[in-house]
Order: structure tokens, then sequence, then C-alpha cells
């Protein structure tokens, strides 16, 4: 007896993605109908059987995030009633990842919520990509195949030329200082960061910036672009401080409110994204550009099924060759 | 050392309702800030301790569903991280409680699911009305103080002399029989059934009906309102057989779709709801009216904490006093 | 290495049909040596090896219920200790199901304690059929492969020339209603409801009746008959409205107490059963017949076995071609 | 608000020393309807509230063992739906604790999995008396109040001036060899022991004895007189081997079988049990003698209903002294 | 019925704070007898009731880790067993908590191992002080009283008047630059980071640093001093770029390996520590001085015994008045 | 796809064992890191892929018991996170074992402990040899594959011609005899007891002996040899009491403390164990032998890998045949 071929789901978050993934894996989306009544319920039916199957699901928690985590939790429920062999969870953006901490009191601590409920209902397996924070892999008990655009991001930079003496990785604020160094190292740049602190209670003057930037081309990087203030408070200080061209690098669009707006009127020339997050038609824009990831989901895919280890493909960058 | 008073919270589903039980219960709602971001990710604080308090969270699953449902597992880590003694969930309507079976291969029974994610996340009560059915109070481990809206609904009837010999029950489908017969014997009357089979294919043309209805004055009873789609169609049917007046009686009123202006251009006269569901004014119209079950939740809420037995607060139609 | 074939037990509750399973499966029944100490206590030794095979027990919860339940739950601990790959349990009868939720306060509900006490033992899989409620399903989290008589049942009426216009089905009282409407579709016949309210003080005047029966041939349909009394009243009922020919259908023969004189006397002239409860040969009598659910148990076994759906055996009646 | 009074059930295994106990405590027993149906499904009803209470619950493990054990399982569901405080089982005697090792491959631990089945639906407690091996404990995680007989049985022998240098406990066989020396140190005597192992083919010899017993007067000391034969054995061989007088004591009298008859044609003079299990009217013959232990088990209720030590009512004979 | 005080038990890995904290209390410590045999086998008894008190133990998971953390589960066991009614465990230095991720595929995540562990035995509660990530509180699912060393150590420089506008707070590396950023803020300084990638293959050469340091005096902060090593590092970059006086400042003095040496030898002239972990005499020298974090910890005690918030003394720098 | 081939490492608390086990298996040990830092804190690192591999990892919990049992802990985080298919763990030696009950109140249960820490954490299978106590089997849910040493020690005697009517084997204490007893049986023995009771206040005078052994040769057994205080006193009786030649025998060699020159000094004339515990070579003597068991702890890994069943591997003595 042998066990048959791993079927795929796509539950809608971000179908451009699934199809793209499934045709690398040279396998097609297996049938679910996903449906949403007036009042917000969820109900859905999956139409092939999976008895015995190992089962992946691709699902983003992303915008409306309480009804995209909602439909994988109702696929888990049927998945495992429906006797699938294992449920793989495939979530290209996790959301409510940054409430990794109570930073007052009182408050929850909503990434470990997502992931018990997740692991509490027989989830077996996470993929994701480019967590708010790495300790987040600990929320889980099951394993987290974690993934990183850093790759994806970078190549980018050598493929256009854009590497340089002048090119300089700037994080946003503290927070994302190893994510700068990180990627500065990737393209043998220098970093700098910008200290938020010094302005914070008015945000329209300049902040302090440590580091040399003066000349420079930078590179703002940070792993998540919701409402786009940060980066776009940001570049307004580089401009401020002499930088001459702006990049703005990000694994996730969330790109909320009136983060289009916002960044387009920005001094940043280029937005750089990946497809984590489907970016609706009506919020895309000129400097806005998108890399496709789906090329390492496939490939972990590929290799979870086949019992390969996806230690290469998520390689950290300090370890990369420059030809990526 | 004695135990502190409990906490009474309300997430926003039905802010009036939680209001109102707080009022009868001489207490006051608790401070809780409660946002939702761009995104839809919500974010909670709780504003005073529940350190060793036993905690009160009044949230109904209605429209949108899925926010409402969120915000009340993220309450829950954030009060159970906050050192709360116990939490105890206060539910009006319970959403996604239809889901309760698997009717065809492959589905989810998402109540179970529902019930499995508070109860995993440190639930420790549940106290909600009129289920859909009774058997989701297997669905959990833990306490459910089920309580029921017949008495209220019953009440308006002797309190407004409806009753009389001319009065019958009307199930609008074979799954309602069980809830006509209760409220027939409560209101001492007889009852019928409308049968959908018989003309299931196209919704038009009157259905049959078992039980005599000509000439009387008719009752169709529900747990749910939701399209209004099976209450008008019934209305229809029993216009046509000759009942002389029709009223609808449910205690959840989800209204979703068209269902105000199918209703409100139905055979019913009037329809009789509770607030379990907080109707916006959009939907308000002149044929409904709302019953409050705030003192029934408001005296759950005060027996639990006083460690007194809610039995007769929760005794089935068949032992009450015809006075109610 | 690949994975050794099942292995299938049957615990002694019902023998016949275990043999007859495994001989449709072209199997053998594994040893096992089952005892039981003039205590009650009871023992059990697997006597072939089951490591790393997937294991299905047969076993029903019928009477002596406890004492089968509890070789059933000896069993799941044995085998888990003896590295079984998985447990599946088969169980024709799932006694305790009535108990499936709280008519009164300060109720067990004895079919979710029964669902916890397999699933928390390691069972991975249930096979039953014709659960007392379809929700009882949702008391689990594992898959439960759910089986229903009515094509078997049915099936006789077809075979046996017994169909026309003058056959109603019966549902003997509200709570039989929705399995009545089917079995009524199923047999394109009419239905009817005995209501038991109306005499429910005095069982030996007739009940009301909804629907029409005058004249016509009638099938009481339930899911068990236990004591007999429902049906036999039910009869009385219906010879009194001046039906002409009583079938009484239930796929569980319990017939406990006086259930066999009390059914011998009846009005009922044929008592339809299937064999998922084996009736001693002392509680065998003339009106009785039994339809064997083995070929549905063994299939369903094997397709579990070869990972394919078993939707097509589990569809319900609404789907039935009627030459079935 | 404080917290109510405990409440104390009895489920019918063992009446008289239920009531023993609750007249020690000053207390009455709890009302609580249970039921056996014919087909032998229990049925309980609390008619109490336990709301917010402590709940003990008495109910030996004795024959019939799964009935028994069954109607425990039930109770234990029902208390806890009813949001009984804490469910404390007092058992008196632990039906299945023999079966506490895998003595051949595949087969059970069936001690381990009532302790598991207990303590998956919310026991917090147990209270026993003389487990077949003090290992038992560790099958639990909740806490384990383990009583022991031995003060209350060799009190007996102190009080009916029984003690003296001819005395010598003798353990019939290898298994109870640490029993009989620490009842030996408790009575100042010496200790034998009977070895099974010489002639267990044939059952009709005598077997062999380490240690003198010759002229003597022995006490057989065993935990549990199941079908009697190991106690009529080993006090043939001590009659063959010239003890004068022989006693059998033992804290569980389960008296299975033809243990009645077998032990009243014995050369044992005299049998000296406890009350932990009820022993019918049937089952009484001359020789048998019942010591209460209502005692213990009442005063380990009540320190632990007050939070006070149970260590020195639980102390080892060892630390006893003489005088008890 | 009125709940018993509290107990507070210390296992040895720090006695002089568990003494300080007791006295604080106005309390004493609770007598446990805890030993460790030839083969390091520990045993443990505690040696005065615990039944339904709340117990709170104090135990760092310091040098030597392993045996520390086995002491504390094995006291966590035997409080359970004796029937505590919360065991709440106060771990000064949480150990293993760098082990928060993994950096490198199949590495382990011990701080969430030690988490699970701690939790799957029934601790209630974890005290703890400064965490190496904030995002190990989301290794557990149960509170976290997360405490602050930062006032305490801020509050020195304040009282010895060591603030003044020639004062820089500076990261040894870029993972404390967060805490680097609220110490500054704390003291009104500037801050600075020292890029350790410059020359990370040698570390005998100055770092790269940026941020403005020279001819200011530097107070280096971290959360571990462990070998030393990085601290050591840090300070000569600092001396050669003209930095006047180097502080060196971290809540948890592991002091492991050559620290000693290393540290007495380096360019800082003070290094501040606080006793989470006990010194011992043999690792004590002249730069060296210790800050008492038992108020806090005594005062989180107290708080959580009577129900108060602690938040106040939880709140971070950034609220801190300037008196402190 | 079919299932890669397991992987086995080897911790450290045994290598030669581990070594060999391998080799017999036609395998090698699979490469992981394991260190220790200055502080006790252990780093682990799995240096090849376990992606849907069953893993077995070779760890007796031997002195450093802490050290080895958390090597053993992080390993298991490790491995599930990095997707092994199954983790099972073989442990030569159970340390704890002997901590399996309460003997007084409030002390822990370690050896459960050990066991709800192995399995919270995911292990499925544990492999083990000669436990303390065979009701260690149920302190597990688990499969426990329980080998015995008995077969390889009694091997010896058959082999080096040591059988005779002049053998008797003695139990150096009372709990013992059973061990005692089987092993005669295998070498068709007599048996005998030394009672500890009679001086135990005093060890230095000779302890009453039950059982004859004047003039015989002597084969102590127990499962531990620890301090070796308990077969040196044993031996001294024998001696006192007229044994001509005294060996000891018991499978693990924990020898700690001043054991060596203890048992060197004895009357034993010669020390049989086995290589369950890694002895370093300052622990050697010349009256010491070892018996390697890699041979069945091979043997039960090829089984359990190759779906067998261990059945005869594991046999009772009773059932071997004296050829061995």
């Amino acid at each position: 007896m042998t066990t048959p071929e791993y079927r795929l789901f796509s539950l809608g978050s971000n179908p451009k993605l699934a199809n793209e993934v499934a045709s690398i894996l040279g396998t097609k989306l297996s049938d679910i109908d996903v449906r949403q009544f007036a009042d917000d319920e969820i109900y859905e039916r999956i139409e092939q059987t999976v008895r015995g199957r190992d089962v992946y699901v691709m699902q983003g928690i992303s915008d409306p995030v309480n009804d995209n985590f909602m439909k994988l939790m109702i696929f888990i429920d049927a998945a495992r009633r429906a006797s699938a062999k294992t449920i793989n969870v495939v979530i290209p953006y996790f959301g409510y990842a940054r409430s990794d901490r109570k930073a007052r009191s009182r408050e929850p601590i909503a990434a470990r919520l997502v992931a018990n409920m997740l692991e509490s209902q027989g989830v077996k397996r996470v993929i994701t990509m480019d967590l708010h924070a790495d300790q987040v892999q600990g929320f889980f008990d099951i394993p987290v195949d974690h993934l990183i655009s850093m790759p994806t991001l970078g190549h980018y930079f050598y493929e256009n030329d854009l590497l340089g003496s002048d090119l300089v990785v700037v994080a946003p604020d503290h927070s994302s200082v190893g994510r700068a160094r990180k990627f500065a190292k990737l393209l043998h740049a220098e970093w700098a960061i910008i200290d938020r602190r010094a302005n914070d209670d008015s945000h329209t003057t300049p902040f302090g910036i440590t580091g040399h930037v003066k000349g420079k081309r930078a590179i703002l990087i940070d792993d998540i672009i919701d409402t786009g203030l940060s980066m776009t408070l940001a570049s307004a200080s580089l401009a401020a401080a002499g930088v001459t061209d702006i990049y703005a690098v990000a694994p996730h669009a969330v790109l909320s409110d009136h983060a289009v707006s916002k960044l387009a009127e920005s001094a940043i020339s280029k937005i750089l994204v990946t497809n984590t997050i489907e970016v609706p038609d009506g919020k895309q824009f000129d400097k806005l550009s998108h890399l496709s990831v789906a090329a390492p989901f496939a490939e972990a895919i590929r290799r979870v099924a086949a019992f390969e280890s996806i230690e290469d493909i998520m390689r950290s960058p300090d370890n990369l060759d420059v030809k990526l």
C-alpha cells in the first residue's frame, strides 16, 4: 500500500501566488467550495477526497485578517474530519505576528494565540516567510519551516546593477537593526539607523540618524509596510540628510489605510515588495515593484513532501554567495 | 484573604444588551480598549486589573461574525495572561451553531471548532441562549449554562391577551417541530408543520401543511431569522391556507441580506424577536418588536457568581406555570 | 519498507457480524484472548503482533453496555502499548448515544463522555452507523465515518414489491420526523407524525396523528427499538386510525425488558431491523426480520484502508436512485 | 463571597460504608438519582446544586466492576457540567489495580487506563486504600491520598490480646513479602514466606516454607482475597507444617467465585477483612469478621476539606506506637 | 472556610536572595529537604503541609543549570502531588532563554522546552526578571509576571550623582540597541552602538562605533554577562575611541569561564550587576558591585498574593519619574 | 514515495554501547554536535536531516543524571522541530526509576515526572532495560519496549559451567525476592532472602537469612549496584553464614561514591554487570566483569523498525530453554 500524492489547496487570500506555486510544482490546486454568507459566516466543502493524503493549504492571514484566518481554521476542521493524513499550512504572510509580546500589562500575545489555535486543531507544520520576530517560531511546538525573502530581494540589486560603495542600508527604526545589518552584509554595503526617539512627539521634523548617509543611495528595509508612516517619515529624514536616492524594501505589503498615497508622495523613488500579500489593482502604483516568492514556497513544499532538507533554501544571507 | 468582586466586560457586539445587564446587576462594565486596525487586525488592552478575579465577558458571535469571534479570543488570551481567576464567556448569539454536523462528506463542524477554540484557550464557562441544537452543549467539556427565551417570548402572548383556542403554533419546517410543540404547550395551543418537501424545487407555490390551520391565528416559530426566506415562504403558505393572522417568533434576529424587505412585504403581521443580536437602526421596521433578555442573562451571572443553581431560570416551558 | 497489512479484531459483542465482515473482506479475524473474571474484571491479550499495523476492532456498545465498552477501552490500551500504528474502532451500535444533551440540570452527556474516553486513549477513527443524532459526530475531534442503514432498509421494500401510493411513513413521535421524511422520500411515499403529547399521561388511548393514514399501509420508523413501548403504542394509534398494515423499521434492535412480548402482541405485522446488535436466540420471534449491514461495514473498512472516499456508501437517500 | 460547604455523594457500590462516613462527618449524603436500564445503560441526575462546591463521591470499583466504574465516570461528567468546583473521588476498593504492568507482550495496563479515564474527565483527587502496588499512585498526576488499613487490622490483634512470641506473619507468596514484613514489625512478630514455586504444577501438595512456623500461630496476610485459592492453599501448607492456629488478614474482600465455600472449609480459623467492599448477606459466614475503615476515610475527607495534612493518618506501621 | 496563607520555598540556587525576599515579606522560608546523591539524582521532601496553599518557589536556572532546573521540576511534582492549590515559580535568572529561536536548521528552542516542561507539570505562574527577549513571555500560556531591573540599575546612577551631558549609553552589539535606548532615555543620555561586524573574524582590533562617544563617559549595557568577552571587547573599542570612563551594567551575572579575570583586566572601571544570580565568593572582585532586586521580587509576590496589579512595579523606564 | 531509512543518534552517556549497537545493525551513528557551556547550558545541533525519518536516540539517564537527561530533552525538541517522523528514545539505564512511589508524604514520584517530560515533548517509544519496578511501564502511555538482562546474565553461568546443586540465588533484601526467584528458576537453583530488618539500626552485624545457604555457592542479585552498601553487607552476612563462594550480579553498575573500594574489599569474589552504564576506567577493578547488552538493544531496534514482534527477545526466564 503506497501513500497517495499530496493535495494542494488555496483558500483565496492570494490566488495568484497559489496558482504560481502549483504551476512550479507541476500540479493543480485541488477543488474546494469556499463561501461566505451575508452575516460573514464561512462555509467550506472540500470537493476531492483527502483521505490518507498529506494536505498543504495556502492561506495568508492578510486583510481581511479575521475572515482569512477563520477560513483557514474551518478548512483544518474539515480536512481533519475528512481523514487527511497530515495538514500543513502555508502562510505567506503571518498576520498578528507583531503582537508577539506584552509591551504593557493586560495586553494579549495574539501571535501565540494564532499559533495555539492552529496547533490545537491538528496542524502538523507551518511554512511561512519572514516572521516579524524569529522567536515566533518558538510559539509553536510543531515544525515551522521559516523561509526568508532576503535572497530574492537582494538578488534584485545584483541583477539591476544597483550595488556600489555609495549604497547604505538604513533601519527605519531601532527594531530593524538586525535586518538592516544582514541586508547590508548581503549587499556589501554600510548600514545606519534612524533614531525615532529624538522627536517622537512630533513626527514632522527629521529624526536623528546614526551612521553616514549624506550623498549616498539608501535602502530602507523593514519586514512590513503597513500604513507606510514609518517608511515615509524615514525617507523624509534621509532626504533632509542629503541622501541622493531612496529605495524602500520589505517582503510584506500590507498597504493599509492611506499607505498608497503617502508612499506615492514620499521621497522614496522605488518600493520593492514581494507577493506574500496580493496587492489589489486599486493599490498598485508606479513606484511599487513586486518580486515573486512562489519559487521558494514551491521548493519548500516539494522538499517537505520528498523528505529532503530545506536548509539551503533557508540559509541566512551571511552564508550566501555574492552571486546568490 | 477574600476573593475580589467579579468584573464584567463587553467587547462591542451588543453594547445595549451589555449595559442593560450591567445595570440590572447594579455594576458597571469594566474598562477595555478594543481597536481594529485598517487591515482588520484587532488590538485590545484590558484597562483595569483582573488579577484573581472572575471575569465575565459578553460578546455575541454575530455579524461581522469572524471579527466578533476574534475579539473574544483575543480578550481571552489577554485576560488569561493577566491572571484572571476564571474566564466566563457570555455569548447571547452563538454564531456558527448551525454547522453542527456533517451533512455531506468533507464538511466542517464549525460549531465544534468554535467550542474547541474557546475551551483550548482556557474559558471555564459558557453562558448562552437558545442554541440551534441542544447537542451543541455536548461540544463543550466545560459547563454550558444554556438559557432559553421561550418564557420571555411566551410571556408576550399572555401579557397582550393573545391566547385563545384559535391559536396554532406552526413549525416552518420539520426541523422546528420540537420547538413548535414546546411553545404550543406553553400557550395551550395546537400545533402544525409546514412540509417543505412538497415543492422544494420551486419556492413560489404553497407547501404542504400537516395539521389544522384554516381560520386560525398562527405563530410561526424558529430559532433564527436569517435571510427571512423560510419565514416568508411559510407565511405565504399559511395565508393561502386561510390563516387569519400570522406572527413570526424567534430569539435570534440575524436579518442578513434582504431579510428586512422580504419580511416587511410578507403576510406576517408581527415579528417578535429578542435582543440577543443588536439590530442596527437601518434594519428596524414597523412589524419588528424586540423583547429584552437582559434579565435572564443578568440573573444567570448573578447566580453563577453566588454559587446558586440556575435551574429555575432555565426550566423548560413544560414546567412553566401559565402565569409565567 | 512497506507498511504491513491491517488487522481486524472482534471483541465479542457481535461475533456473527464480525465474521461476516471479515469474510467479505477476504480476511480472518486476528486472535485475541478476552476473559471476564468472576468479579467482572476483564483481561485481554492480543495474540498476534500489531506492531506498526493499522488495527480495526469491532465492538458494539450493546447490552451488557458497560462490559462491552470496557472491553473496547482495554483493547485500546493493549493495542496502543503494543505499538499499533493506528486504532480504528468499528462500533455498529453506539450505546449511550441517546444521552446527547442535558434535558435537565445536572444531567450528564454520556455520549460525549464515551467519545472523550475513546479519543483520549488514542483512537484515530470511529466507524459507526445511524447515530441517534447526527450532532454526535461533533462530539469527536477525530474522523467519524458515519454509515447509514436506510439504503439497506429501503432496498427491502423495493425488492419485495412493497411500494405503492397507499404507503405512508410514520414518525412514532416528533423526534423521528426527519428520519420519516427521508425514508418517505426514498420510497416515494407520504409521511405523517404521531403526536404523543395529546395523551401523554395515559398511554392506553390513541395519540393524535397529523397527516393522512386511514386505509393506508404504514411504516413506522425509528432508530432504536429498545423496550418496544414507543412502537407498540404508535401501532395501536395507527390501528385505531384505520391503517391496514403496519411495518416497524429500525436499524438498532436493543429489545430490552419485555420488548419481545410487547411487539409480538402488537398490531405490527412485520418488524425489520439490522444486525448492528446481535439478537440472541431467545429474543427471536416470527415477525422479526434481520437485514445484514456487513456489506457497508466491510466496504467502509476496505476503503479506509485503501485511502478511498467513502462518500458514495454514505450518500443520503435523497441522492439514491430508486433502484438503489 | 465564601465558598459553600462541600457535598458528599454515594453511587451505590457500598452504601453502608458511605453512610457511616457521612455520619462520622456529621453530614448527610447528597441526593442523586442513579438508574440502570434494562440494557445496562446508566442514567444519573444530581438532585442538589453542586455549583461552586467541592464534591466528594464515594464509589468502589468492585463487583460488578464495569457498571460501578461507569457510574463513577458518568457522575464525573454530570458534576463537571454542573459547575462543581472540584471533583474528589473516594474509591475504597480500586478494581483493576492488579493489572499494573505488562507481564507478557500485548497485555493492557488496566490500572493506568482507569487512572487516565478518571483524570482526563477532570477528577482533582483520589482518596483510596491499600493499592495493590504503591506504584499505582504514580499512574496519576493528580494527588492520591493513599490510606492504609494496617493500623486498623493490627489494632484488632492488640485489642483482642492475640500478640505473643508464638505469632508469625506469613506471606502466602513472594509478592506479599513487603506487606508481611511490615505487619510483623507492627505486631513485634517474626515472618515467613510460602514459596509457591515448589509445586506450582500441582496445587494439592504443601508448598515450601522459608522461615520457622512449626508450633506457632500464623497470620497470613494479603491485600485482596479474591477467589480464596491463594489463602486456602497457603493455609493447607501451614497446617501441614504444624501451625497451631491460622488467621487470614486482608483489607479487600472480593470473595468471587467459590471463595466462600473454599475458605469456610479451609484450615483458617479466622478471616479478618475490612468493609472497603460491601460483602452481600449471601457471602457472610462464621469465620469472617469485618472491621470498619469508615473512620480513616471520614478523617481524610475532613482534613482535605480543611486543608490539613493527612500525613499522620497515613503513617506506615513502622512509625506506629504499639498502642496504636 | 478561608484559604490558608501561602508558602514560600527556596531550592538553593540563590539562598541569600530568597532569605532577603522572605524577610521583606515578613515571612520565613518553609522547610524542605533537598539532597543530591553521588550520581546526581535529586531527592526532595517538602517538610510542611502545602495542602490547599498557594506555593511560591524560588529557584534560578543558573549554574549548574541542569541540576537547578531539575530541582525545580522535582519540587513541582512533589508539590502538586501534595495538593498545593497553585504552584508559582519565581525564577530570578531564566537560564536557556538565549536559545529562543532557530538560528540554523535542526537547532532546538530550549527556552520553549523549559517553558513547556514547567507548564505541563502544572505550574500556574512564572515570576521572572529581564528575559533575554520579551517574546519568551509568549512561550508560556500561563501568566508571566515579567519584572525589570532597569529602575534598580538606573537608580544607582541617580543616587551616586553620575548623570550628566557627557554620559552615553552604548549597546555592545546590535542586539542590545533596544535596551540601550531605553536606559539612555531613563538617564537622559545619548546612545551609541558598537558594530561587531566590522572585524568579526578577529576580535582583537577595535570595532566600528556608530554614534558619538569621544571624550564621554560610557555605560555599556547588556542583559547577561556570561564569559565577559562581549563587554571586554566593547570596552577596548570604547577606550580606543577616547572614552574617559567605562561602566558595564547588566542584571544577570553568569560570569562563567574566565569572565572574572577578563573583566578585571579590562578597561571597564565599574561593573554593576544585580543578585538574580548568587555570585560565589571566589568570583567576587573589586570592580564588581551588586544591587539587590529582592524588593521588586518581594513586592511582586505580595501583590500576586493580594490580587493587586503589578503594573507599576513593571512600568517601563519610559514612564518612570526621574526620581525613580 | 517510500519512507527513508531511520537514523540512530548517541548523545554521549555511553558511546561504546552506542557504537556497538550501530555496528551490529550495520549502520553508523548519525552526526550531531553536542556541547555544554561553562555554566552547564547544553547546545545541540543535529547535523544531518531527519525530515520524515524515524529517529532512534540512545542516551542513558546515568551520572551526571540531570545533564544527561537534559541532553535527551533538548535533542527531542530539536528533532521534533526538524520534522522527524517519530522519536524513539533508547534508555539503557533509566535513572530516577527508584523514585517510583511516595514512601512518605510530600515526596515526588520522579520516575513519573521523567516519563511525563519525555512524553509531553513528543517521544513515541521508549526502549529500556530492567526497570527498577515493572510498574514504571505504566507511567507511560506510549509503548515501552522493556528488555531484560537476565538471559544475558544467566547465560554466563551456563557458559562458564557454574551451575550445580550447591548454587543458591540470594535476594539481598526483601525487595529483590521476585528477581531472585526468577533467576533461581533460570539456573535451576534454590533461593534465599536476607532480612535486613533484624539489625537495621546497626549494619555491622550479620542479618537474618531465611533459606539454606551454608556450604553453598551464592549469587546475590539486584537490579542496581549504586553505593555497593547493600551488596557488601549482604556478602558479609553470607560469609558469616558459611557460604563458600559469593557472586554479585546486577545489570546496572551505577558504582557511585565509594562503591568500588567497598566492593573490592568485600567477601564477593566476582561482580557481574552489563554495559547499560559505561563504567569509566577509574572505576574498573579486578572482580568486575562486564557483559554486553548491545545485542538485545540492536535486535530490538531492528525489529521495531521492521514492524516485527519483540516478544521473544523479551521473554521471561520462566520460558527460557536451559541452553538459553
